[in-house]
């Protein structure tokens, strides 16, 4: 609820070269991203990032149709930069040419069977490399308290309050990094099929969204986890608990093949 | 927004005996029921139902703390029902004991390993019985739209505005359920263990919510999906989708042990 110097009467200047525009464009992103790290994206308004960036709510609207709006743009950045930390988890530990883009979801050729994949007779899920997907992909959530917020956000808030072609935009940006995530899991499990790999990729950013609401509880039912012995079992351990999951599907993706 | 004839001038009358305060509650249960079940969960507000009951939003407050306990003792009513589904599904096909009961989650004394239950050499997660438990949960799950809706919604709202004596009841009222699950899915695959049961079961709700979200987006987001290929791979039909997760989960559990 800072006020900047720039809403102080008479000295507010509205952006009117395009490099001014995208410096209020990333302020704003900037200013909705620290909000929403700091107290849940649930209590986050218009009102609030206006605030903190020091302009108008009018002025605000002139950037982002609406609150949805600027969020929904966080969490296309967010998808972009989890990928980036999957190749640079994932790349490395598995030789060979660098993973496909969006565009080119399957790898033709022999699989690599580099160090650390499993051999033919483990289905393509080698131990070493799906251990290896499992940490990196639980980490990639772990790791990203802002993302995991924004992905039980999308459906049910986000999407509904912006124009179709703010949603589209989104859309393709989301589907693009699940396609990427999807490459990078096949290029270091070649066992599995691209759909399996979809498959995997969208099972876990969807639990991740939903054990992490569970994983951050409000401050009072925080104080009830702790005073109560009968609800220990609703606490969630976020990273550890996507490790498991992770585990789990890579190992029973293969043999459940109809 | 219907009024009854109830709330017309100097017509309304005050519950005051305690069959009358029940059936008022049972009332207001409905209403909010009814119109999460026609509009989402998330469009519904506290004066929406106090009109559909047709009583003064004061006067429901007298009932209920706030519009998300009300939603909140959906959810548990919603719990419990799906459990006996889970029952009905899944015990008759299992004979032996009937699973026991919340308090008592792990069943000693050996498997019974009858009809459909797969051999020692599966890990215990028989083809057959493992086939029936993904399709009794996918539809479990795919059945109740109202669950599904209100899992996604309780740890982002629901459980952040009521008052700690309403969500610990809650919370005991959902691990109760998950308990009992897991012990239904032990019945039929005795070789799983205890804690491998609750990870299935836990995993399948939280997926069933967020799935949920994205297999009914809003009308306009519907109608993007319904008129661009690009965004066709953005759609879930949600029922085949968590029968697919849950068969893998059950093959992946025994395998992924460490």
């Amino acid at each position: 609820m800072s006020t900047s110097p720039e809403v102080s009467a008479g000295t507010y200047q509205r952006a009117r070269r395009p490099e001014q525009k995208l410096e209020r464009r990333d302020a704003i992103l900037g200013a909705a991203r620290e909000l929403a790290l700091r107290d849940g994206v649930r209590t986050v308004s218009l009102a609030d990032i206006a605030a903190r960036v020091g302009i108008h709510k009018s002025a605000l609207l002139r950037y982002f149709e609406t609150r949805e709006q600027i969020f929904l743009e966080l969490t296309a950045e967010a998808w972009r930069e989890w990928v980036t930390a999957l190749h640079a988890g994932l790349d490395p530990a598995v030789p060979g040419p660098a993973s496909p883009g969006p565009g080119e979801p399957g790898r033709a050729g022999p699989g690599t069977g580099g160090p650390g994949t499993g051999g033919p007779g483990t289905g393509g899920s080698g131990t070493g490399a799906a251990a290896l997907v499992a940490d990196v992909f639980a980490r990639s959530f772990g790791d990203r308290p802002l993302l995991c917020d924004l992905i039980a956000h999308t459906p049910l808030n986000l999407e509904r309050n912006v124009s179709p072609e703010a949603v589209r935009r989104y859309k393709l940006t989301s589907l693009g990094a699940v396609g990427e995530a999807a490459a990078i899991v096949r290029h270091a499990l070649p066992g599995l099929t691209p759909a399996e790999c979809t498959e995997f990729v969208a099972a876990m950013a969807s639990l991740a969204g939903a054990l992490w609401q569970i994983a951050n509880p409000g401050p009072a039912l925080a104080a009830l986890y702790a005073s109560d012995p009968d609800l220990a079992g609703a606490c969630v351990d976020l990273t550890p608990r996507l490790r498991r999951t992770a585990e789990i599907l890579l190992a029973g993706l293969a043999p459940s093949r109809s």
